[in-house]
């Protein structure tokens, strides 16, 4: 590469061990429990070529034409309106910018507010792929100390010392990705004291809130505390993630820089995608796709939780032995393995029995991930079906198994049970 | 913003005049020649409804699923296939990396390529989005002398001299934004042969190659250098901007990194708008597209010529007056003023005489526009009907003619008459 020389940021980046994952699970056969993929059953394709239709034929100009860089002024109305109901009462549509899949608002934060060498607090584990949009901006990443309910104020309170200039909590309040667990509303009380308290900004990424099965979450961080959060959403898990439209809601002052790295970035996000979401979104879609959505993923959370009662329920003692929750939302189950396994050597039996996972290390900051790490797992239900979520759970059981007799233990049918903890089961990281 | 502390990248964006200016030409009854809008009504909208129907109905799970980082793959055979029949006889598939509009591959090769305080060598002047898209990264642009058939390859060879440690050579060969010129066969082989005797990779950006209204151009620089040139190509010119779908073409060794940073920027381009297009391509709908367009845009061209001959022929004594040049392909007339006038100062009158263009110094590198550089002006002849044309450009000749008739320096009529070159109009600048 001595001709093409390469930014220190790039060098900084490496391949998604994900990707490379979801590369083998194109495989014929392979049951993916590994990516995060939203069943595509749900879709709604058939009111999305209805408006296609209908969209292409009275505004093909405007649809097809070159936009503002902030977005349609019609979707930013409805996102500001929509969250307006959801607590978050001060936002107005001319803090909303559209952008292509919330990702792209990770990448636009790392632009404006990461600097080499500065730190960003993040959950441990927290969502890969914000990690990979922040890496390139060279941010020191520091870990946030979580338990069952998310990160601990406390800890929060300690990164003025050791990690002073910090330029913002990244957090996922909503079942998080990758440990699926839900920020009660006390947690969200102590945490924005805190930030408030040591004056660091917050980012709240919030893809999966919608998606909850049992109870609607409490009411957002930035609904608390809005000149200090910029908060991200999706239609990727509502909608379709093929339309790669999400937006993020700042106060006024950064918007005008995050708005101009937009510009720099893709100048606008497609102009299609966003007619056709707001058509969906006027013709009330979402009144009869989110029930159905949380419906769906009910039934396949709970199929999977059943499986992994029966399969590894037995396996391993107390506190030594496979771990887990019920989620209460989101798309992911987080599993800690017994004690002694390690999840990364255990994906290549998994994949060898055609299912796969992605091993917990991934989601762990480089080079922070112990022994205790590297027994957890995520576990994705959305895209399999309750019978293949059946099989697959049962495979998972027997690679577990044959791993444990590889190292001379048995599981211990009945003992102490595995463990299903109340309602979250990540374990203690920091 | 104490509580928010931003990046020195994002301290050296800016905002664009353009897009400020942009917001202006919404009122009723501007007419601008300002913004680079490809014509509406040449947009494939009944093509597009129909395929948008048919996919929607029998891949409705694949184009609105999560997608590859890389790009569909039949989307990649065609663009690689499509370059391959332009004399890039060598470009495969694995090269081809999908974005969201080619102002995304220019970020993506700003983070991957780079560095802070590190040279990048640009036309003067040149594409304002590729600097907006580069300035986040924090390089320091070292303009290129040009002459009417572009950069010149001794000035090039002086780069190891005037900014070691360049990192590429940013090119518009075809009918280059905003000047309109086009580089020759023999300058292309002079620039290749520069660069090559430098070692200076090379970024040809060609939006705009499919717009030729005289005659194809020269083979791509790619062609002549593939290992030591990044190709960016567009579907925004040819079918429509609102898809934001471009691509990338790049030498193995860095494919790779442009792919990790086009994952961390927003995972992938919409698979909508990729199995959209695709389908259009499939249906060649280019085949028919392409002559069309060719044939509006000419049209359009030449009677903007005609107008431009008519209202501002007379004004200004040569080489002092003004001049211009006819264009061969693409959007843009560059336009240089009579001596004394400031394009900046100019616009204000202009926008209240209901007509709308870009200073050319905008597209020169920050505190490289002198009063030479500000004596020039980009017109966009694509977006008005050749009617709203004559309109436009008399508005301008008024408005023109008012500001020397200020000065004390009214129009010298049929003196030497306004200059119109053979090819090229673009004023030697460096």
């Amino acid at each position: 590469m001595s001709l093409w020389n390469l930014s220190r940021r790039s060098q900084a980046m490496q391949s998604s061990a994900i990707r490379e994952l979801l590369k083998l699970c194109e495989r014929p056969g392979m049951l993916s429990m590994a990516g995060g993929l939203p069943a595509a059953e749900s879709f709604p394709a058939e009111a999305l070529r209805s408006v296609a239709d209908r969209v292409l034929r009275e505004q093909p100009a405007a649809a097809l034409q070159y936009g503002a860089s902030e977005g349609l002024a019609g979707l930013r109305e409805w996102v500001a309106a929509h969250l307006r109901s959801q607590g978050m009462t001060t936002v107005s549509a001319a803090q909303v910018l559209i952008t292509s899949g919330s990702q792209q608002g990770l990448d636009l934060l790392g632009k404006v507010l990461a600097e080499q060498g500065a730190p960003l607090a993040v959950e441990a584990p927290s969502y890969l792929g914000a990690l990979q949009a922040f890496t390139p901006y060279g941010p020191r990443f520091v870990p946030i100390a979580c338990d069952d309910d998310g990160p601990l104020p406390d800890d929060l309170l300690t990164l003025p010392q050791r990690a002073p200039g910090c330029r913002f909590a990244y957090l996922l309040p909503n079942f998080q990705n990758p440990t699926g667990r839900l920020m009660p509303e006390a947690r969200r009380q102590g945490i924005v004291a805190a930030a408030q308290q040591i004056g660091l900004p917050l980012v709240e990424d919030n893809p999966y809130g919608e998606l909850w099965y049992d109870a609607p979450p409490p009411a957002p961080l930035a609904a608390r505390w809005p000149e200090g959060t910029v908060y991200l959403g999706s239609f990727s898990k509502v909608l379709a993630p093929g339309l790669r439209l999400g937006y993020l809601v700042a106060p006024p002052a950064l918007f005008e820089r995050l708005l101009q790295a937009k510009q720099a970035s893709d100048l606008h996000s497609s102009s299609l995608a966003q007619h056709l979401v707001l058509a969906l979104l006027q013709k009330d879609v979402l009144t009869h796709q989110l029930p159905a959505l949380r419906a769906r993923y009910r039934v396949s959370r709970d199929a999977m939780q059943a499986a992994l009662q029966r399969e590894l329920g037995g396996l391993g003692d107390s506190p030594e032995g496979c771990r887990w929750a019920t989620p209460q939302g989101g798309m992911f189950f987080w599993l800690t393995l017994p004690a002694g396994l390690d999840a990364q050597r255990l994906l290549e039996q998994a994949l060898a029995a055609s299912i796969a996972f992605v091993p917990g290390a991934e989601f762990f900051v480089t080079g922070t991930a112990g022994p205790a790490e590297r027994r957890t797992v995520r576990l994705s239900f959305v895209t399999l079906s309750p019978a293949q979520i059946d099989e697959a759970v049962r495979r998972l059981g027997t690679v577990l198994r044959a791993a444990l007799a590889a190292q001379g233990r048995g599981p211990l049918e009945g003992a102490l049970g595995g463990r299903t903890e109340s309602r979250h089961a990540t374990p203690e990281l920091s």
